[in-house]
């Protein structure tokens, strides 16, 4: 982990400058001087602005140099052209950090780049950070520092609390805050990154989990470009079990097609995040709903210790739907222990379900719902159970019994989320009573599932982490220098898997001869049959080019098979560089695809999944970060719906999960050592053949960078 | 269509007849009474109880005999067994329906069950219709009308409006009509049918849809088991252009044991659901909010002429976000004309962007908005475009910009929907004014698009529906009588391919021969290669037994294959009725499995995967309710995630579909014609060749009904 800057005077300043400062409210420079004194913000406030002397009863100064020490945030609030200057001004003045609200930079074309890198430069010279240019600001609602502009900043309704938001788009970012808010939670902080000329999202989200007061970060994502450093602060929320909750946009071509148009950002590809994202403390979310009901969950402050759901309800058919959605987002619905169903089936009616879901029926109204509490105490209790989710009672009872509710759960540390029944407004003080004693109650009962369903899962890998400490990687093999000489992009298949082979896959037994070799041949050098291929860098698409014959089973047909691949070879591409004819074992098995690219954000990856038309059309394919070692590839291999296909599916054989996990980890070493060199590894086919038997590169193409 | 019963009175009686009313409002006699009068009721109410002469200040009769004529509705609260004799008691009074509120039916074991059939045979008997028992009632809003008890009931927030819901959990669907009007919907009505002794949900629902103070239906549906008529109702709501709103549970194998045990419901599998929910008029709903946000937007009252959505937005972030879900939700973002875009050039600022998502950026605010409701206005005048998907502004512009929007939008038949970019507080008076003129405001953004995506989807259904008019079934070959002399239980391979036959299915050519002649033999009855099987009605699965040679290429292979045969079917079951040896043409081809059910609930219907792996493992079947045509068989192929291997994927060849569809539609021919013999059909493989050489079935087997 990197020594990190601390951000705590950037966020809790005990002054601002406020630079283009107005006293004209609707106007950028007017409207943060106005926020940061009408919420009661307590450091100093110094507006800058050589016009005046005085701006609403505030003394007004010249320039930064003027300003009275310590300051430590200067805000811009400048047109573009002048904030280079200004920067060097804070260097100079001894303010460390600035917050440029000015646009008018990367996003507006070529000029505005320009003027970005002068920002830079600028700022790099005089060791001043920057947020910006081009935000909306920081939100501090714990202290009261609404240090920026734009709507949601003048909202008296926003509320601090042991959230924090990073937002790369400040309009959007800052909304769903406001309407969090509106739900019940809260903010410490805000903090809108812009144009990202300095400090970045990631900048933030590592110091953001770090806070004490900060318990679940919230990050409105449309590009990164230091994938490994997301995974390491992912890592970092794992150990201190704060979940990071990640809304990633821009994952549609379309969609990030426009993010790339919008910010300038290149993105990786969405698979390579969801990678990340699966692996770390994040949290996906795709909606503000996600937002709020997965936050209102982890503030109840229990991580369940598993998947295993006990479902509670007064009424059947929201019992079934409960099931439905506990089962369709992975949740288990075991049975309870014989001795919980048998106490179960004293207190309730003869009728009610003491099965999982368990339906007390509309007679747990009958009894003011005590059995129906005793019930929920009985399923809490129960072994086979890690969480519970319950509708509660309405009417006059209601009151009274969630009381006992919450007596019952200060005695056990399993999470209880209530489905609320019925409109908020409905016996609505229980709700607040609740929710006030960190009982989440939501109302759309799949939402409360998929709440539940999303903190269970980041509480298993919370719970992985604990047992296994941070990721420490073990070899599968040495490094090993690779012979490079003269090659340069796309390597012939033959060339290709001598690479992967001093890495240690298994690759066909195959020769290289040259036409006249093969046209003088007495005997083939592999037992028949054979594959017979063109050897050339210049033809990586060697089937669509018609220069592969699959099981040649005699020497004439060998001969003959040459021949007609030279001559395709010469139709296909008259100038292909042809380095000779490989012959080479038919080889069988399942058909699986191991491919590695060394992407520009993430760095070396390694792709898996089945052959053919599983991977193409179906898209089961799943992604990992190079290097990583066999219990990763096995990890990786479950990833994958055909997975069973790999372990005796209907009868089929078992296959060799071993040695394609040595593989998959072996190529991820390969890309990883090399990534200077190595731009892209393509094994396919790659055929898992039965248990003990191994597994077999029937094609691969290497391509180095250039 | 059916007759359908005029439900008028029932669910907007002159009178009812309270039996077993009490006085006291906790008793499930006392809410009834206390409901229709403080509720404001217009019709009369009738206390029925032999104990008292007045409650309530109302009158009190001894029994229904005693109660002053018209009578439209007794409500029944007493305890189980006395029910049937008051139904009964209805008969003789003329009163034509009842509803029982009363539990202890067939939801509580053997004895309710038999109470149940009192009830229904007192019914049948006495010509009256019933609504339960063991149900809520009927709420009735917009007359005030609120017939039955429970907590909803009592609430004063209940607002009347277009939707109407069925219900099969009466807690908790009316919990959720509680739910939707306090989020600005109305229900002119509610019923909850309990355990549907006689009038089911889909009475209801073909009652309410015809309905013109209904505009849109809700459902809530554990199961079903009239399917066809489902279907039925489905294209009536299709043709009236009105919505069904369903929201099916009980979908998982938990969830559906759950249904079970608590209604005695037997479903038939959701994928049929899923089928028929498909071609009808029905939206398929999965929680609260989806019947919230889709309401809302159907009320908008403007269909969209098809999926091309344009996102307007003044912060990029939300334009990235909204363009994704579109793409998932699958709608199309298209490019906007080029006169479009050059006017949006001249309106917008230099750097916004006006391709599609068209971002205004936050320079929107900068005159009030103005370029930004223009920019909307150019975008709806797009050809290209069917709807618009908008963030709108904040702030004290936001209201006269409203305002031009509504002029806007009236001068439009395309819809816009609203996705609001912060909390509903911050201008809630603006959200309000728009919702208030029919412009659906939503504030999760994902949300919204699916909104959108699914009133699309109806919108698409609603228009084919216009443009073919009501589905007319083309036979694609005669009805033949089939020969099953004999015949009972599973049939072996030979003899259901002979009933494939005779509905012009293409089969393989083979031989069924004895273990005598084989051995005999001194030529093949077939050219070489060919598959050797057994035939026997007691070996379904012929492979797992060992029963099956392929490849057979010689004489002496086949009568060896043949005796190995013969041998492994006597291991794998001693007394199996061995009819012969099949000796067959190897077929080759794209491998797609065709299977044919005669479902309990949905009758005979056709399903259809690509063969192995795909269907098994990646679920990636459909399903259609038979008979249907060749252009009905299109659809269903086109629907599968596989589909495109049948039209010439990546180099492949372009497969005969016409003869699969030829082939689909005489399957489901076949099966329906013979829904009373025929229990399965299952070809598995089916194999599809090149385009012209058509299709064959290379495995099939025919279970009959017992």
């Amino acid at each position: 982990m990197r020594q990190r800057q601390d951000f705590s005077r950037f966020i809790n300043p005990r002054a601002v400058a406020v630079v283009g400062a107005s006293s004209d409210p609707s106007r950028i420079g007017g409207q943060p001087l106005k926020l940061l004194i009408e919420f009661g913000y307590q450091g100093k406030v110094y507006p800058v602005n050589p016009k005046y002397t005085e701006i609403k009863d505030l003394p007004c100064y010249p320039d930064l140099a003027a300003v009275p020490q310590p300051c430590d945030v200067a805000l811009v609030a400048l047109s573009a052209p002048h904030v280079p200057g200004v920067i060097e001004q804070c260097g100079k003045a001894g303010i460390p950090f600035a917050l440029v609200l000015s646009a008018g930079f990367s996003e507006v074309g070529e000029q505005g780049k320009s003027l970005q890198s002068q920002l830079v430069d600028a700022a790099r010279k005089a060791g001043v950070r920057v947020v910006g240019p081009n935000c909306l600001g920081i939100l501090n609602l714990k202290d009261n520092a609404r240090i920026g502009f734009g709507g949601t900043l003048q909202l008296k309704t926003l509320k601090p609390g042991p959230l924090a938001m990073v937002t790369q788009s400040g309009g959007f970012g800052f909304g769903v805050v406001a309407i969090a808010c509106y739900y019940g939670l809260g903010f410490n902080y805000a903090i809108s990154t812009g144009n990202e000329a300095d400090l970045t999202m990631l900048d933030w989200i590592a110091d953001l989990v770090e806070r004490p007061e900060v318990e679940i970060v919230v990050a409105f994502m449309e590009g990164i470009t230091d994938g490994r450093r997301m995974i390491d602060i992912g890592e970092r929320a794992l150990e201190l079990g704060k979940p990071i909750l990640v809304w990633k946009v821009g994952n549609t071509d379309v969609g990030s097609r426009a993010a790339t148009s919008h910010t300038a950002r290149m993105t990786a590809g969405y698979e390579l995040f969801r990678a990340a994202f699966r692996h770390g403390g994040f949290i996906e979310i795709r909606d503000v709903d996600d937002l709020i009901d997965i936050s209102k969950v982890l503030l109840g402050r229990k991580l369940p210790a598993g998947n295993r759901i006990a479902v509670l309800t007064l009424s059947g058919g929201a019992g079934v739907l409960l099931a439905d959605r506990c089962i369709e987002h992975g949740l288990a619905l075991p049975k309870l222990t014989a001795a919980t169903v048998s106490r179960l089936r004293e207190i309730m009616v003869s009728f009610a379900s003491a099965d999982n879901p368990i339906d007390a029926t509309a007679h747990g109204y009958n009894d003011n719902f005590a059995s129906y509490g005793k019930a929920i105490r009985e399923v809490l209790a129960d072994p086979n159970i890690d969480q519970v989710v319950a509708r509660v009672p309405r009417g006059t009872a209601a009151r009274p019994w969630a009381e006992g509710l919450l007596e019952v759960l200060r005695a056990t540390d399993k999470p209880l989320v209530v489905n609320w029944p019925t409109a908020p407004d409905d016996n609505g003080d229980v709700m607040h009573y609740l929710e006030q004693n960190n009982v989440p109650c939501i109302l759309a009962p799949g939402r409360a599932v998929r709440a539940m369903a999303a903190v269970t899962g980041f509480a298993q890998k919370r719970r992985s982490f604990v047992q296994r400490g941070t990721y420490i990687f073990k070899r599968v093999t040495e490094r090993r220098n690779l012979d490079l000489a003269g090659a340069e992009g796309t390597l012939g298949e033959h060339r290709s898997k001598s690479l992967l082979k001093a890495y240690g896959v298994p690759v066909t037994n195959e020769t290289l001869l040259s036409a006249k070799d093969i046209a003088a041949l007495e005997h083939c050098p592999l037992p028949f049959p054979v594959a017979v291929k063109i050897e050339s860098p210049d033809i990586p698409h060697k089937t669509e080019a018609g220069v592969v014959r699959l099981n040649v089973r005699d020497l004439a047909e060998l001969k003959r098979a040459a021949r007609d691949i030279a001559a395709a070879a010469a139709r296909h591409k008259a100038d292909a560089r042809i380095d000779g004819i490989l012959v080479q074992e038919m080889a069988e098995g399942l058909e699986v695809i191991v491919g590695a690219v060394n992407d520009p954000f993430f760095g070396p990856t390694v792709a898996f999944g089945l052959g053919g038309i599983l991977t193409e059309l179906m898209k089961d394919v799943t992604h990992r970060f190079a290097p990583f070692d066999e219990d990763a590839a096995r990890e990786m291999i479950a990833e994958i719906k055909g997975a069973p296909l790999l372990t005796g599916y209907r009868g089929r054989p078992v296959l060799d999960v071993a040695a394609l996990a040595q593989t998959l980890a072996r190529v991820s070493q390969l890309i990883a050592d090399h990534a200077d060199r190595i731009a892209e590894i393509d094994i396919n086919p790659l055929f898992v053949r039965p248990e003990g038997q191994g597994v077999v590169a029937a094609d691969a193409l290497i391509v180095l960078k250039n």
